[in-house]
């Protein structure tokens, strides 16, 4: 148990003295979300397929691929009221819980509001930017396993924050099961329209809309490989948000935080699916020792166990670095969508970290209660995107328009510049449009 | 000349009252960016390869596409003295108004910088989010007759102010031309690296880095239909910003502007390229019989006449509209990338305005004065893809965090909502974690 690379553990030990340290965390890290040939072909089918013919495709599409058997849009398509009496339908317990989350959603987001700015210069110039909501935006939720309440309220509530006119949502409901919770949330959220549709035809449906469907402009939201390809083949022609990973969580500890609660907090993470990935990074050999222990001995207590187990043995890990200053270069190395500071004073750790797409700070704070209920979002960057990209926000639903509004005088100094730089690009017409405003 | 719908001029004239106007104006409106299947397999040869082999491919690459015959990689690199030089090479007139724009577009913005923020609730737990800079940027200028230095600027300077490490430029150079201009710009802008390389092969060769050439995060800027598509395949493995299509801009015009003006300003798009669309809208209809005059008779007068009457024909249009909310309504229907309110108190359209990339108010604020020097950026969201995004701004080159660090008693709190709602998702490894933190 003391060695720090040992393998009869359920979980990986790595140490960053190993000589193929960078190796083995490359393949652990290693993930390729690209979609074969045959998917590509699949989607590409289905994508044109519902351009064309609209209603009739996505009707074939959601009786072949969920095994459903309807014969019009309208018994694929939810009204308020069954939205309503879902959510009044649920134990009070359970809707309190749901009506808090929102409620702390709400106000967490309502500060990511940008506003429109503007500035005069001297000569009375007005220069800056518009900032307005998006039309209509598309909630994609999954089916089946992976059907999250929790997910419809993370989605909704930025896009009624931001001012979004109406929200479409979409979810699959395979063999006709419809999960009650998720309606609940859609209630809650304030969703205008929900089709019980899914996979690329959905996709489809939102991005070109259909005599039912209503075209959107942009589509949220996580699915399988079907969806991801399809949101990235329609992308342009309507935004989309990301394209998700598994996800995954990085856990730092300095030793100091209770071994069963760490093991719990990868759990929660690795129950998700066999491809999620939890990893924990420590300076404390013993620590990691302790916290394998406690995986060994919590693991057959656990619900989903079987899950746990796979994803924990082939993704997960326990790495031994040799201090602080290493543990941020993991962390940045790394980009994970979640990062748990499991330590002392994790303010002082702020202004290392450069790439997460969520930072828990302290050992009280547990993952799980920003999935739910703290108040940011839980759509977040995954396999490394953190580098570039951001939780899901207000700002996804909003955009911007530059400003320009020159006085007389302004557009006179100004055209002299631009027309230099515009003979200097030899577009010469340009050059005339900025001449013309010259006043001599 | 007085028919509203005549198609005597070059340019097409529409009314809203036609029957068919509707049609009209979409088949006008249409573009497929969409690459077909031989591209996109000629692209995923050239990813696959570099990916693989790294600089060996992109020299081949370049060799072959750029009509080059180097033999290394440093043959394809320039560096940070020769972009000075050819700073110190320009004209003094066009120096200074490349380092007036430089500046404007600098100062402008420094004005869109986010701020982190973050706040504290009554039980001591603190939400926010932490904005940060990417690491490295990648930007692709054009070659040849599309190569624009004040696009170096308008992609750099963002970047540079946003606070980005690094910045990696691409340029192609077909047959060996160097475009001095762009490497002023380069160096105006503070451009780290310059690579004299394009295509797919640039764009694989930032996305997965190379032995020469580091791996960026994001890679902004347009390019052909290799480049596009190589952007549309990469994205996950970096960020990208937009699929540009065609530029465009749509006019509305009430009446009182010289139509000398006005048809200097349509030519300022359509000089582009074929493709680029012009469309002016008023409900004076003798004034658009002035402005069909104007443009043949300057028609003739422009350098680029072959590209502005070709483009004028095929995609631009003057429009007949019964009055201001008819005009409104098309703005906001054609989302336009570029919009000039040539009108009376433009201010008070600008609540109306719901989709445009950059509005241009008033009748001295032609188009081209934002393309140089204005301050606001001049890469534009297309083809009505204004409906969901923005202008390239230095937002385009940051992420956020979400900051969570929950008290004792906060976490407590939360702990018990979320423990129910991750059982009603049947997630008991997320609600053991929650329960955790829960005090008795």
């Amino acid at each position: 148990m003391s060695s720090s690379t040992g393998s009869s553990s359920i979980v990986s030990r790595l140490s960053t003295r190993d000589d193929a340290f960078e190796q083995r965390l490359n393949a652990l890290l290693d993930w390729e979300g690209v979609s074969d040939s045959a998917v590509q072909a699949r989607v590409d089918e289905i994508l044109a397929d519902v351009k064309q013919r609209g209603d009739a495709a996505v009707i074939e599409a959601t009786n072949r691929f969920d095994r459903l058997s309807v014969e019009n849009m309208q018994a694929l398509r939810l009204i308020p009221d069954q939205l309503e009496q879902a959510f009044n339908n649920l134990p009070a317990e359970q809707r309190e819980a749901l009506a808090r989350a929102a409620e702390r959603i709400r106000v967490y987001h309502e500060r990511q509001k940008p506003s429109s700015w503007q500035y005069e210069e001297a000569d009375g110039t007005v220069l800056g930017q518009q900032v307005t909501a998006l039309d209509r935006a598309g909630i994609y939720v999954p089916g089946g396993k992976a059907a999250y309440p929790s997910s419809v309220l993370m989605n909704a509530i930025p896009a009624r924050v931001a001012g979004v006119r109406e929200i479409v949502m979409v979810v699959p409901t395979p063999d006709g099961v419809v999960n009650e919770l998720v309606l609940a949330a859609a209630h809650l959220a304030g969703v205008d329209h929900v089709f019980t549709i899914g996979g690329a035809q959905a996709i489809a449906a939102m991005a070109y809309g259909t005599e039912t469907v209503p075209r959107v402009d942009k589509i949220v939201g996580p699915g399988n490989i079907y969806v991801a390809t399809a949101k990235r083949a329609v992308f342009g022609q309507v935004g989309i948000d990301m394209i998700a990973g598994p996800s995954e969580i990085l856990v730092v500890s300095d030793g100091q935080t209770d071994p069963d609660w760490l093991a719990m907090d990868l759990f929660s993470q690795a129950e998700h699916d066999e491809d999620a990935q939890a990893i924990l990074v420590s300076w404390d050999s013993a620590h990691l020792d302790a916290v394998a222990e406690a995986i060994e001995r919590l693991l057959p207590t656990l619900e989903r166990e079987g899950i746990v187990r796979e994803s924990l043995s082939r993704r997960g890990a326990l790495v031994l670095c040799q201090d602080k200053a290493e543990a941020v270069t993991l962390i940045n190395r790394i980009a994970p969508e979640h990062l748990e500071l499991s330590v002392d004073a994790p303010d002082t750790w702020l202004n290392d970290v450069r790439h997460a797409g969520a930072i828990f700070m302290g050992r009280y704070t547990a993952e799980v209660l920003g999935d739910y209920c703290a108040g940011p979002n839980h759509v977040l960057p995954t396999s490394g995107t953190a580098r570039f990209s951001s939780p899901l926000g207000v700002y996804d639903f909003q955009k911007r328009s530059s400003i320009i509004n020159c006085s007389r005088e302004g557009a006179s100094a100004l055209g002299k510049v631009a027309s230099v730089l515009a003979r200097g690009e030899s577009l010469t017409a340009h050059a005339r449009s900025a001449e013309y405003r010259i006043q001599e």
